[in-house]
């Protein structure tokens, strides 16, 4: 094993993407070496090729973008025995400390040290080959595609988000924002057993592939008021007075203000919504009044920990399907013009796929 | 509104079904009467039918059986708001004081002085017409059948069984008895979003509508050892030594002792095993020690609570498949039929409907 | 068992209070009539006494006032077994309709028909005698005195925001504003486990009087940045960064908008707040962005439910000493002297306390 | 720093303990050198002391017993920021792979790959020094005695064992075996909130020290039937018939069969009961039909995670008192007089403390 040259895409300046050859070192102990296969293009990505930062995360130096990742091992380190090499898997793309209370008590999405693929100084993965720690390389079965096994990290947030609204057989959700995350949020809520499912977006064509992956109901913003819209149909179903209708669960995908207040407006008594985006601005004006005397709580999503393994079962299973979000593909090549679509097309596209390497 | 007259079919003695017309008064405040449509036979019932006592319930009188009821709302008494005549209704069986500690902190399935249609000297429903309290009448959509209306019941105890599992998406689980109870317990893990569910019986008859309604694997328990199958099959699923194997929940529906040893045996460590049928002998030898010491849970399951709404949802929404569950159907004037066939034909048949009124 | 001519306090328009002589019928069927002892003076009642609203309950006719309630058995009617005359007994104040999803489900607090003491248009106990029924009438201990059997309810309120928050043992956790709910917030977050208990307030005297209870540091926000302090006491206990500093639970119990945002602020990343107080205005401005992302959970609470055994439990065997609290004192024939006292001087009154009838 | 000569106490044979100078390396990365101060001695090195086996862990060579660990930090490897040169701790004595789905869930102590001292072949630390790795080295303050901080260790499986029972504010417990370990259980339950705390033994001896440290009621099983004490104290308490009466939870620690029935029959319907001790036989005859049919659940105990800095804050605040469970001293010279003293004195010692360097 030796080292190995890889071609790597390389944000260098304000929408800017260079090539780099990058030499990839033999994997050490616990580690693996993957081929690269599909690169997945967030949101998290386009904004830092468009804004170069996220928050407190500056873009300060050349930077890979990409940690929706799959590939095929193509050498493993010493201890090495989760994968082999010629395994199909897919990295999930944050690294803990493994050592502090976060990390020990299950929560390492928190660790305050995690290393995360494309987040500023931390390189993510448009590049041939990548390095990763075994125990965050999870092999994938033949019914799980390559495009699939690297939107398993958007599948993973709306898994968390599902487990944080503890929803359960038989509940009924809104999902603001019918995105990525929004239908990924979708697809975990179904598989959790939610039997009303309601989209609400200002896009016809993201409410249909909402609704392709398991919206019950959809509800386009800009023809009426989505709360209203959300107390009919759960009064309807819940045999429940208009004042007192709402879902179990209200999840906001799409980090803008008003969906936030919508969130907070949406669950019934006793209800819970889930922050997986937020607003752009930290400080914002809400009822939060209304939601705290009605019970609602109201949680936040941070990445996500352990739910890797329950979005492979989910999308092996037939239960989540991942496919259906790819709308438009880019060889690795045309890797600069994936990221000038993704970033003007917001409004055609649901999911950009990146071929690194052929399957 | 005025006292009806209503055909009722009474447990009389050992094997022994006669007629009775027995008075059905107008409703009182928060009651409703309902013209019966379906009663399934359930093996309490039957049980009733045959030994004259479950345990401490011992069947002095006539007794009226039946627990498994959908109807039509015939009339409704005063305060009644909730449901209105004309509506195709399900029967939720079990009526709490609604005034004690159980009561109050949602666990009404243990309260102390709850009234259980025919659990001696409890009437059951097997009569044209029933009185029932408003709060345990549920209405059902036109998507649910009367069939299946009256089969919510069985399928309450397999909600009731996959909450108390905490069964979440991913899971594995296995299920030890097929039939009724096995099947309804599959499809509610399932629609919780168990991915893996191993299905154990004697009987093929069976294993094959357990597949039909959801198992992933079967395993006939005459061709091998079920554990030796399920550690193999979650060993590969997991990644894991045939040591640490197992699955996230096991379920006992077969209420036998073999069963229940292999129930508490079967999950991994960290695991869950839930015990819905119970061993005819209160004194029985299990590992427990082994159990424990892999941190693995054992709970009971005694009937349900606030499963009803959530089960109407699942057979609506289509998640689950009550219907296909019936394998026998009697007319209410064939009702001692139906018990002596469900009595003989345990190996043949999965459930026997009896239609009261047709729809 | 005859009508009893009862005494009654009524509120009959802004900041006046008259007599009025009220019959009390003797008790029904699961009904106890109670000879009152303690009415402890809520801030809720002094809110009515003063503004004549709290938010949509507004005062439109005479209201009797008082929902902290010790007495003793005086009559019982048919069905009581839980009490029998004599017994000394504290009144949960808010009777739920038994019947709804809500009540089924152990959230009575919920319930859309709750009836609850001293909110318009229902009346209070500020009255010689009040009729109540047996499962909401708890008999207390001889350890338990008629004063402190009066304080149970705003404990119950404790009890709740403790659980909400989810305290356990060895936690840190803030208390913003040491009124009466701050300091049974306190002492239910102690008997739950907490360690670490800082009580942050405006006045001194009721700094000193948290400390008293429990609180194991004490901030004057007068004095400095109370998220500082919070900050620097948990990062030396916790071994941690200020940067990721903070307190396991959070509790606003003020009612005041920076108390709420501080409340926000102070929990450590995967932390929870509850919001036990409310901002007078429905719709405030609050960094949400920064608790999601932390994944704070924030969690409201309204009223209590179940926790009046607790309750009991907790000062009976002196976990909680609930006497402590009253700083002033009032015969039945002073309780306008009382309300006018408790409207005038907050900031020297902890609990002002009516002796309805002498023990 | 450099390599140190470290005179060990090691078991060579059956009831055989000898002495060796063994080499303590330089700490490496992220390890600690830590100069033992005190070890107390556990039941289970007693027992590979007389039996050279529990269950499948059998010594099969040298073995250096002592898992009760406190001391002070000699010397820190690279990367150490949590403790100092001088630092005061407590050694976790179990460390796990960090890496599998057990430990990245938070559950470590059922990591497949556990490394835990003195059980065979790990060497524990009845040594003058000891390497550890630093995120399981916990500095104590300095109201934490070097006696309490060795016996941190059997705290923390009492807070885990209270965790697992769900202890909350009020509850009512039941402790079979009132050992070191039936006694820091009962420390944890009473810090959790328990409020009646039974404690059952067949000696006064230990009787009185459990009510020392927090028992409410003792009971000597050989002056009568535990239920019935159990069942009688609860239903005074609860206002509950004695057919329905039983404690919220109740732990098993004598690790005796007759303890286990006890334990699994004490709790009331919807209740909790706690393995903690085992049985020594695998296969016992129980009623668990009685158990699940109340819906107890049956919880087992494997070790702990993440109790440590709960058990530290709960003997730093007072909560807990450690100290007051030595009933015997020796010096690390007199090691074998220890464990020969403790193997022989079981009615008349609770914790016997070995002191390897004075503090």
């Amino acid at each position: 094993m030796t080292v190995l040259n890889s071609q790597t895409s390389v944000l260098t300046g304000h929408r800017s993407l260079g090539w780099e050859t990058r030499p990839v070192a033999a994997p050490g102990p616990h580690e693996v070496r993957v081929k690269v296969r599909r690169i997945g293009v967030c949101g998290s990505d386009v904004h830092y090729y468009t804004h170069g930062r996220i928050g407190k995360f500056v873009v300060e130096g050349p930077l890979v973008l990409g940690h929706e990742v799959s590939g095929v091992v193509e050498a493993v380190g010493e201890g090495v025995s989760r994968v082999k090499v010629g395994d199909r898997v897919a990295l999930e793309p944050g690294v803990p400390c493994r050592r502090c209370a976060y990390c020990k008590s299950g929560a390492y999405n928190l660790c305050p040290d995690m290393t995360f693929m494309a987040t500023p100084p931390i390189d993510g993965a448009l590049s041939q080959y990548v390095l990763w720690p075994d125990d965050f390389v999870f092999p994938v079965p033949a019914s799980v595609s390559d495009d699939a096994a690297a939107l398993l990290e958007p599948l993973a947030v709306g898994v968390w988000a599902a487990r944080k609204g503890a929803v359960k057989t038989g509940d009924s959700v809104a999902v603001f924002g019918a995105g990525p995350i929004g239908c990924t949020t979708i697809q975990a809520a179904k598989a959790a057993g939610a039997t009303l499912l309601i989209a609400v977006d200002l896009e016809d064509f993201r409410l249909d592939l909402a609704r392709q992956v398991g919206a019950t109901h959809t509800f386009n913003a800009r023809t009426g008021d989505p709360l209203e819209f959300i107390r009919s149909v759960t009064a309807a179903r819940d045999g429940l007075p208009l004042s007192h209708a709402g879902v179990d669960v209200s999840f906001e995908t799409a980090g803008s203000l008003p969906t936030t207040r919508l969130s907070l407006a949406a669950p019934k008594p006793g209800g819970v919504t889930v922050l997986v985006g937020l607003p752009p601005d930290p400080e914002v004006s809400l009822d939060i009044v209304s939601a705290a005397s009605r019970e609602v709580s109201i949680r936040g999503v941070f990445r996500y920990a352990n739910c890797y393994p329950a979005a492979i079962e989910l999308v092996a299973s037939g239960a989540v399907n991942l496919d259906a979000l790819i709308t438009h593909r880019y060889d690795f090549a045309q890797t600069a013009e994936a990221f000038a679509f993704a970033d003007a097309e917001k409004k055609t596209s649901m999911k950009v796929m990146i071929e690194v390497n052929s399957g």
